[in-house]
Protein backbone atom coordinates (compact mmCIF):
# COMPACT_ATOMS: atom_id res chain seq x y z
CA UNK A 1 0.00 0.00 0.00
CA UNK A 2 1.31 3.61 -1.07
CA UNK A 3 1.83 5.52 1.77
CA UNK A 4 3.85 9.11 2.07
CA UNK A 5 6.70 8.69 4.76
CA UNK A 6 7.19 12.37 6.56
CA UNK A 7 10.86 13.79 5.38
CA UNK A 8 10.78 16.83 7.47
CA UNK A 9 7.71 18.66 9.56
CA UNK A 10 7.70 22.67 9.92
CA UNK A 11 5.25 23.82 12.84
CA UNK A 12 3.61 27.00 11.39
CA UNK A 13 1.20 27.72 14.59
CA UNK A 14 -0.23 26.15 17.38
CA UNK A 15 -3.42 27.56 18.49
CA UNK A 16 -6.39 27.64 20.71
CA UNK A 17 -8.41 25.04 18.98
CA UNK A 18 -6.49 24.40 16.09
CA UNK A 19 -2.32 23.26 15.18
CA UNK A 20 -0.77 23.72 11.45
CA UNK A 21 2.61 21.95 10.61
CA UNK A 22 3.28 21.92 6.92
CA UNK A 23 4.63 18.36 6.41
CA UNK A 24 7.21 17.38 3.48
CA UNK A 25 6.82 14.15 2.38
CA UNK A 26 8.64 11.78 0.04
CA UNK A 27 6.14 9.94 -2.69
CA UNK A 28 5.73 6.54 -4.40
CA UNK A 29 8.43 8.21 -6.96
CA UNK A 30 10.89 9.48 -4.89
CA UNK A 31 10.00 12.83 -5.59
CA UNK A 32 8.98 15.56 -2.42
CA UNK A 33 5.59 16.96 -1.87
CA UNK A 34 4.21 19.59 0.82
CA UNK A 35 1.65 18.51 2.84
CA UNK A 36 -0.22 21.17 4.88
CA UNK A 37 -2.12 19.52 8.16
CA UNK A 38 -4.56 21.47 10.05
CA UNK A 39 -4.37 18.99 13.69
CA UNK A 40 -7.40 19.37 15.65
CA UNK A 41 -8.04 17.81 18.92
CA UNK A 42 -11.75 15.70 17.47
CA UNK A 43 -15.24 16.35 18.27
CA UNK A 44 -18.88 14.89 19.09
CA UNK A 45 -21.92 15.82 17.71
CA UNK A 46 -24.94 14.98 19.51
CA UNK A 47 -28.44 14.07 17.93
CA UNK A 48 -30.71 14.43 20.99
CA UNK A 49 -33.71 12.81 20.52
CA UNK A 50 -36.94 13.99 22.71
CA UNK A 51 -39.92 11.04 23.81
CA UNK A 52 -42.06 12.52 21.09
CA UNK A 53 -39.85 11.95 18.51
CA UNK A 54 -38.26 15.43 17.85
CA UNK A 55 -34.71 16.51 17.47
CA UNK A 56 -32.87 19.12 19.26
CA UNK A 57 -31.16 21.55 17.05
CA UNK A 58 -28.56 24.67 17.79
CA UNK A 59 -28.61 27.53 16.24
CA UNK A 60 -25.32 29.42 16.20
CA UNK A 61 -22.71 32.27 14.13
CA UNK A 62 -20.12 30.63 12.29
CA UNK A 63 -17.41 33.29 12.06
CA UNK A 64 -15.45 31.50 9.59
CA UNK A 65 -18.51 31.44 7.04
CA UNK A 66 -19.89 34.87 8.29
CA UNK A 67 -23.65 32.58 8.83
CA UNK A 68 -26.18 31.64 11.33
CA UNK A 69 -26.24 27.71 11.04
CA UNK A 70 -28.45 25.05 12.11
CA UNK A 71 -26.44 22.44 13.54
CA UNK A 72 -27.12 19.40 16.03
CA UNK A 73 -25.07 19.97 19.46
CA UNK A 74 -21.50 19.71 18.59
CA UNK A 75 -18.39 20.35 20.84
CA UNK A 76 -14.62 19.35 21.07
CA UNK A 77 -12.73 16.70 22.85
CA UNK A 78 -10.78 17.77 25.90
CA UNK A 79 -7.77 15.80 26.79
CA UNK A 80 -7.72 12.41 27.52
CA UNK A 81 -11.93 12.67 27.21
CA UNK A 82 -13.79 9.98 25.64
CA UNK A 83 -16.14 10.76 23.22
CA UNK A 84 -19.47 9.53 25.00
CA UNK A 85 -18.17 11.40 27.89
CA UNK A 86 -17.34 14.80 25.79
CA UNK A 87 -21.07 13.83 24.55
CA UNK A 88 -22.82 13.97 27.73
CA UNK A 89 -20.50 17.00 28.26
CA UNK A 90 -21.62 19.22 25.41
CA UNK A 91 -25.41 18.05 25.24
CA UNK A 92 -26.02 19.53 28.44
CA UNK A 93 -23.61 22.79 28.01
CA UNK A 94 -25.38 23.05 25.07
CA UNK A 95 -29.06 22.45 25.34
CA UNK A 96 -29.56 21.75 28.79
CA UNK A 97 -30.49 18.29 28.77
CA UNK A 98 -28.59 15.39 30.41
CA UNK A 99 -29.27 12.00 29.20
CA UNK A 100 -27.36 8.64 30.11
CA UNK A 101 -28.79 6.85 26.52
CA UNK A 102 -26.37 7.58 24.11
CA UNK A 103 -25.82 5.17 21.39
CA UNK A 104 -22.63 5.07 18.91
CA UNK A 105 -23.69 5.70 15.27
CA UNK A 106 -20.50 6.48 13.14
CA UNK A 107 -17.44 8.18 13.01
CA UNK A 108 -16.23 10.36 10.01
CA UNK A 109 -13.43 12.74 9.12
CA UNK A 110 -14.61 16.06 8.27
CA UNK A 111 -11.77 17.23 5.34
CA UNK A 112 -9.22 14.45 5.32
CA UNK A 113 -7.55 15.84 2.81
CA UNK A 114 -5.87 18.71 4.97
CA UNK A 115 -7.13 17.98 8.18
CA UNK A 116 -7.33 14.99 11.04
CA UNK A 117 -10.70 16.39 12.59
CA UNK A 118 -12.65 13.38 13.34
CA UNK A 119 -16.06 13.81 14.70
CA UNK A 120 -18.08 10.47 16.32
CA UNK A 121 -21.91 10.77 16.09
CA UNK A 122 -24.20 9.87 18.84
CA UNK A 123 -28.10 9.68 19.81
CA UNK A 124 -29.15 10.52 23.04
CA UNK A 125 -32.77 9.51 24.42
CA UNK A 126 -34.49 9.93 27.78
CA UNK A 127 -33.82 13.35 27.74
CA UNK A 128 -33.80 14.99 31.55
CA UNK A 129 -33.84 18.73 31.70
CA UNK A 130 -31.62 20.31 33.56
CA UNK A 131 -29.40 24.13 33.05
CA UNK A 132 -27.60 24.80 29.99
CA UNK A 133 -24.20 26.32 30.55
CA UNK A 134 -22.53 27.54 26.72
CA UNK A 135 -18.66 28.43 26.77
CA UNK A 136 -18.64 32.24 27.37
CA UNK A 137 -18.09 32.57 23.72
CA UNK A 138 -20.80 30.63 22.47
CA UNK A 139 -24.50 32.54 21.98
CA UNK A 140 -26.79 29.21 20.75
CA UNK A 141 -30.44 29.19 20.30
CA UNK A 142 -32.19 25.66 20.43
CA UNK A 143 -35.08 24.23 17.98
CA UNK A 144 -37.05 21.43 17.91
CA UNK A 145 -38.20 19.94 14.74
CA UNK A 146 -39.09 16.86 12.84
CA UNK A 147 -36.46 14.85 11.47
CA UNK A 148 -38.46 14.45 8.06
CA UNK A 149 -38.40 18.39 7.86
CA UNK A 150 -34.82 18.26 8.70
CA UNK A 151 -33.92 16.04 5.92
CA UNK A 152 -36.24 18.24 3.64
CA UNK A 153 -34.29 21.18 4.96
CA UNK A 154 -30.95 19.33 3.77
CA UNK A 155 -32.66 18.66 0.34
CA UNK A 156 -33.64 22.28 0.08
CA UNK A 157 -30.18 23.51 0.67
CA UNK A 158 -30.80 25.04 4.56
CA UNK A 159 -29.02 22.81 6.73
CA UNK A 160 -24.93 22.91 4.99
CA UNK A 161 -23.08 21.87 7.91
CA UNK A 162 -21.52 18.41 7.23
CA UNK A 163 -21.95 17.11 10.72
CA UNK A 164 -25.08 18.02 10.75
CA UNK A 165 -26.33 16.86 7.32
CA UNK A 166 -24.31 13.15 7.94
CA UNK A 167 -25.96 13.11 11.57
CA UNK A 168 -29.80 13.45 10.28
CA UNK A 169 -29.23 11.23 7.10
CA UNK A 170 -27.25 8.22 9.26
CA UNK A 171 -29.97 8.25 11.98
CA UNK A 172 -32.71 8.18 9.36
CA UNK A 173 -30.64 5.59 7.24
CA UNK A 174 -29.11 3.56 10.19
CA UNK A 175 -30.41 4.13 13.04
CA UNK A 176 -33.72 2.42 13.40
CA UNK A 177 -35.71 5.04 15.07
CA UNK A 178 -38.03 6.38 12.49
CA UNK B 1 -29.70 38.11 13.99
CA UNK B 2 -26.09 37.84 16.12
CA UNK B 3 -22.95 38.48 14.10
CA UNK B 4 -19.28 38.59 15.06
CA UNK B 5 -17.62 41.90 13.92
CA UNK B 6 -14.05 41.73 12.96
CA UNK B 7 -11.60 44.10 14.84
CA UNK B 8 -8.88 43.04 13.97
CA UNK B 9 -7.59 40.10 11.42
CA UNK B 10 -3.53 38.50 11.67
CA UNK B 11 -2.62 36.81 8.61
CA UNK B 12 -0.46 33.70 9.79
CA UNK B 13 0.03 31.47 6.99
CA UNK B 14 -0.58 31.60 3.02
CA UNK B 15 -0.06 28.16 1.54
CA UNK B 16 -0.56 26.19 -1.23
CA UNK B 17 -4.20 24.93 -0.75
CA UNK B 18 -4.93 26.63 2.43
CA UNK B 19 -4.36 30.07 4.94
CA UNK B 20 -4.65 30.61 7.89
CA UNK B 21 -5.70 33.63 9.93
CA UNK B 22 -6.78 34.59 13.30
CA UNK B 23 -9.75 37.14 13.47
CA UNK B 24 -10.57 39.35 16.73
CA UNK B 25 -14.22 39.87 17.12
CA UNK B 26 -16.60 41.85 18.66
CA UNK B 27 -19.22 39.37 20.90
CA UNK B 28 -22.68 40.80 21.61
CA UNK B 29 -22.10 41.26 25.19
CA UNK B 30 -18.82 43.26 23.38
CA UNK B 31 -16.32 41.04 24.65
CA UNK B 32 -13.44 40.01 22.28
CA UNK B 33 -12.59 37.00 21.12
CA UNK B 34 -10.65 35.11 18.92
CA UNK B 35 -11.57 33.26 15.38
CA UNK B 36 -8.96 30.94 14.33
CA UNK B 37 -9.83 30.30 10.33
CA UNK B 38 -8.63 28.07 7.72
CA UNK B 39 -9.58 29.71 4.36
CA UNK B 40 -9.80 27.11 1.79
CA UNK B 41 -10.94 27.98 -1.91
CA UNK B 42 -13.90 25.86 -1.84
CA UNK B 43 -14.06 22.28 -3.90
CA UNK B 44 -16.49 20.05 -5.53
CA UNK B 45 -17.81 15.97 -5.49
CA UNK B 46 -18.32 13.88 -8.20
CA UNK B 47 -20.39 10.68 -8.11
CA UNK B 48 -20.12 9.28 -11.32
CA UNK B 49 -22.82 6.79 -12.37
CA UNK B 50 -21.88 4.16 -14.71
CA UNK B 51 -24.68 2.87 -17.69
CA UNK B 52 -24.74 -0.37 -14.93
CA UNK B 53 -25.78 1.95 -12.43
CA UNK B 54 -21.69 1.26 -9.97
CA UNK B 55 -20.40 4.58 -8.68
CA UNK B 56 -16.92 5.19 -9.74
CA UNK B 57 -15.03 5.92 -6.21
CA UNK B 58 -11.25 7.23 -5.58
CA UNK B 59 -8.90 5.23 -3.38
CA UNK B 60 -5.98 7.42 -2.12
CA UNK B 61 -3.70 8.12 0.84
CA UNK B 62 -4.36 11.19 2.98
CA UNK B 63 -1.56 12.51 4.98
CA UNK B 64 -3.24 14.01 7.54
CA UNK B 65 -4.87 11.28 8.64
CA UNK B 66 -2.39 8.73 7.94
CA UNK B 67 -4.78 6.01 6.26
CA UNK B 68 -5.60 5.17 2.50
CA UNK B 69 -9.39 6.14 2.45
CA UNK B 70 -12.21 5.20 -0.09
CA UNK B 71 -14.16 8.25 -1.44
CA UNK B 72 -15.46 9.81 -4.58
CA UNK B 73 -13.66 11.71 -6.73
CA UNK B 74 -13.34 15.24 -6.06
CA UNK B 75 -11.36 18.29 -6.39
CA UNK B 76 -10.79 21.95 -5.09
CA UNK B 77 -11.65 24.83 -7.50
CA UNK B 78 -9.03 27.16 -9.62
CA UNK B 79 -9.14 30.58 -9.35
CA UNK B 80 -12.79 32.05 -11.11
CA UNK B 81 -13.00 28.38 -12.05
CA UNK B 82 -17.06 27.18 -11.92
CA UNK B 83 -17.97 24.66 -9.42
CA UNK B 84 -19.73 22.12 -12.86
CA UNK B 85 -16.47 23.07 -14.77
CA UNK B 86 -14.19 22.07 -11.77
CA UNK B 87 -16.48 18.82 -11.48
CA UNK B 88 -15.82 18.00 -15.14
CA UNK B 89 -12.25 18.73 -15.31
CA UNK B 90 -11.77 16.52 -11.43
CA UNK B 91 -14.13 13.92 -13.36
CA UNK B 92 -11.99 13.20 -16.15
CA UNK B 93 -8.39 13.97 -14.10
CA UNK B 94 -9.03 11.24 -11.43
CA UNK B 95 -10.96 8.53 -13.66
CA UNK B 96 -11.02 9.19 -16.75
CA UNK B 97 -13.81 9.64 -17.73
CA UNK B 98 -16.20 12.59 -19.35
CA UNK B 99 -19.29 13.79 -18.77
CA UNK B 100 -21.43 16.13 -19.77
CA UNK B 101 -24.31 14.82 -17.86
CA UNK B 102 -24.07 16.61 -14.39
CA UNK B 103 -26.45 17.50 -11.75
CA UNK B 104 -26.11 19.05 -8.92
CA UNK B 105 -27.35 17.67 -5.94
CA UNK B 106 -26.01 19.56 -2.68
CA UNK B 107 -23.45 22.15 -0.96
CA UNK B 108 -22.41 22.02 2.75
CA UNK B 109 -19.56 23.24 4.80
CA UNK B 110 -17.21 20.43 6.22
CA UNK B 111 -16.14 22.34 9.00
CA UNK B 112 -17.53 25.60 9.99
CA UNK B 113 -16.11 25.91 13.08
CA UNK B 114 -12.86 26.77 11.80
CA UNK B 115 -13.07 26.63 7.99
CA UNK B 116 -15.09 28.22 4.82
CA UNK B 117 -14.37 25.52 2.92
CA UNK B 118 -17.62 24.68 0.70
CA UNK B 119 -18.34 21.55 -1.26
CA UNK B 120 -20.48 21.18 -3.89
CA UNK B 121 -21.72 17.32 -5.20
CA UNK B 122 -22.70 16.60 -8.40
CA UNK B 123 -23.92 12.85 -9.89
CA UNK B 124 -22.13 12.50 -13.86
CA UNK B 125 -23.83 10.23 -15.87
CA UNK B 126 -23.22 9.34 -19.63
CA UNK B 127 -19.77 8.44 -18.74
CA UNK B 128 -17.41 8.42 -22.08
CA UNK B 129 -13.77 6.98 -20.99
CA UNK B 130 -11.38 9.09 -21.85
CA UNK B 131 -7.65 9.32 -20.27
CA UNK B 132 -6.95 10.10 -16.54
CA UNK B 133 -4.62 13.12 -15.83
CA UNK B 134 -4.26 12.97 -12.10
CA UNK B 135 -2.05 16.12 -10.67
CA UNK B 136 1.76 14.76 -10.24
CA UNK B 137 1.50 14.61 -7.09
CA UNK B 138 -1.33 12.27 -6.99
CA UNK B 139 -2.28 8.30 -6.47
CA UNK B 140 -5.03 7.17 -6.91
CA UNK B 141 -6.63 3.48 -7.46
CA UNK B 142 -10.22 3.60 -9.13
CA UNK B 143 -12.73 1.08 -7.87
CA UNK B 144 -16.75 0.41 -9.33
CA UNK B 145 -18.66 -0.10 -6.38
CA UNK B 146 -23.13 -0.84 -6.24
CA UNK B 147 -24.33 2.38 -4.20
CA UNK B 148 -26.33 -0.57 -1.53
CA UNK B 149 -22.33 -1.27 -0.95
CA UNK B 150 -21.66 1.95 -0.18
CA UNK B 151 -24.22 2.15 2.51
CA UNK B 152 -23.56 -0.44 4.41
CA UNK B 153 -19.80 0.47 4.29
CA UNK B 154 -20.68 3.85 5.66
CA UNK B 155 -22.55 2.02 8.39
CA UNK B 156 -19.67 -0.14 9.07
CA UNK B 157 -16.85 2.72 9.46
CA UNK B 158 -15.24 1.57 6.25
CA UNK B 159 -16.04 5.02 4.55
CA UNK B 160 -14.70 7.80 6.74
CA UNK B 161 -15.23 11.07 4.10
CA UNK B 162 -17.18 13.77 5.35
CA UNK B 163 -17.99 14.38 1.23
CA UNK B 164 -17.90 10.64 0.39
CA UNK B 165 -20.80 9.92 3.27
CA UNK B 166 -22.57 12.79 2.41
CA UNK B 167 -22.30 12.22 -1.64
CA UNK B 168 -23.69 8.83 -1.19
CA UNK B 169 -26.42 9.35 1.94
CA UNK B 170 -27.57 12.23 -0.45
CA UNK B 171 -27.87 10.62 -3.82
CA UNK B 172 -29.65 7.43 -2.16
CA UNK B 173 -32.07 9.82 -0.53
CA UNK B 174 -32.79 12.96 -2.80
CA UNK B 175 -31.51 11.62 -6.24
CA UNK B 176 -34.15 9.46 -7.15
CA UNK B 177 -31.79 7.18 -9.01
CA UNK B 178 -32.52 3.80 -7.21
Amino acid sequence: MITERTIKTDKIYQGKIINLRVDTVELPDKKYSKREIVEHPGAVAIVPITNNNKIIMVKQYRKPVEETLLEVPAGKLEINEEPIECAKRELLEETGYKSEDLEYILSFYTSPGFSNESISIYTARNLVKDIAQPDEDEYIEIQEYEIDELIKMIQEGNIKDAKTIISILSVKNYAKLY
